[in-house]
């Protein structure tokens, strides 16, 4: 029986963006189901992610399979015989899921990044300084490697670079800028861009600033 | 030459206990060394963990590795050969990262209990609430199953039994009762308290009561 993979996303999540590029890395075929999330949330996904009711959700065989990083795991485990995101010492495994975790905390890139575009003054700049104080632990971790893993775009690769779309938006709404003090990271984020896997998962930033504009006017943010 | 085992802790961390109970079912031997959070953040932890600063840490030969649920995991790999905790059938095993995820997930078990014995009034009443609920979905994920994973102690319970020796604490400082809606629960943990892998990581409840009322004081929290 061929396998039957089917991906429940919103294409502007930077969490549904990882599934994605993990699918394409290992060549495993999926339909892709859009769950407007700005609208309502939908039958399908409420019965495969009853807990969270949260996109992405990965339904493999019928059986749903829920959180990004759970998912991005799943899927190397699952199709380990090509291009495998972990590394196979358990220390680097352990570093790995740290960097991710440490992504995805509390109070991290994502909520920062959110209070940029939908608030204003102090809230906004002190979400801009954590947001960058972040940015420049990940670039500090990042060093001089081409990619979080070494010379090879894996796991934590996977984990950030749907932010890396989101960056012009950040910029625009927060009025500051990122590269100058994270050149190297922003780099790496171009780098990341020639894959095929990220070129073809990450929409055009101008498409996400254009879904921020919408957003703050459906919900009255100014 | 043989591993150098050290666990950075904090007495009543459930996450620390943890890491405990994950070296103990491998028969790992390891040193302890106790780190006094509610006083001040000795130099070992801010070299051992400079992201978070935050307990447990483990250092095995030298290298640092944190975040408790990660410990487990790293654990679970490098002695692979004796009592594994997280299935080895993929979809399983991202079943137990989901649950233990969930455990962790921002505003849930840790936060509601905290503010169940720091809060008062509304603030509490709504913690309370929380906390109940989340309980009723775990009893309801843990079934007529003895654990989580099944007929074994494993991942998730791991993940969840420190908890457990809160409870009394939880009950005190809230008024209020969890075994009328969670006795499956409840059985579980004294299931659980059985293996002494468990019993011999988890405080005396009493201590933990103690600790709470010593830290109220301290704090001011009334």
């Amino acid at each position: 029986m061929a396998d039957e993979v089917i991906l429940l996303s919103f294409w502007p999540s930077m969490f549904g963006m990882r599934t994605m590029i993990a699918l394409k890395e290992k060549g495993v075929k999926y339909e892709y189901r859009e769950e407007d999330l700005v609208n309502t949330k939908v039958p399908l996904l409420l019965e495969m992610n009853p807990i969270h009711k949260k996109i992405p959700v990965l339904i493999h065989n019928g059986k749903s399979i829920c959180e990004s990083i759970i998912q991005v795991q799943y899927i190397d485990e699952l199709w380990s015989d090509k291009n495998p995101f972990l590394p196979t010492d358990p220390y680097q495994r352990a570093q790995a899921l740290f960097w991710a975790d440490f992504i995805d905390k509390k109070d991290q890139l994502y909520v920062c990044g959110r209070k940029i575009w939908s608030t204003k003054g102090e809230e906004q700049e002190a979400a801009k300084k954590e947001f960058m104080e972040i940015l420049k632990i990940l670039q500090s971790e990042l060093g001089d490697k081409p990619y979080f893993g070494g010379d090879k775009f894996g796991f934590v690769d996977i984990v950030l670079i749907g932010f890396y779309c989101w960056f012009p938006a950040y910029q625009k709404f927060g009025n500051f800028s990122i590269e100058p003090e994270c050149s190297k990271l922003m780099a790496w984020g171009k780098r990341c861009m020639e894959r095929e896997s990220v070129a073809t998962s990450l929409p055009d930033p101008d498409k996400i600033v254009g879904f921020v504009l919408q957003f703050k006017k459906l919900y009255g943010i100014e």
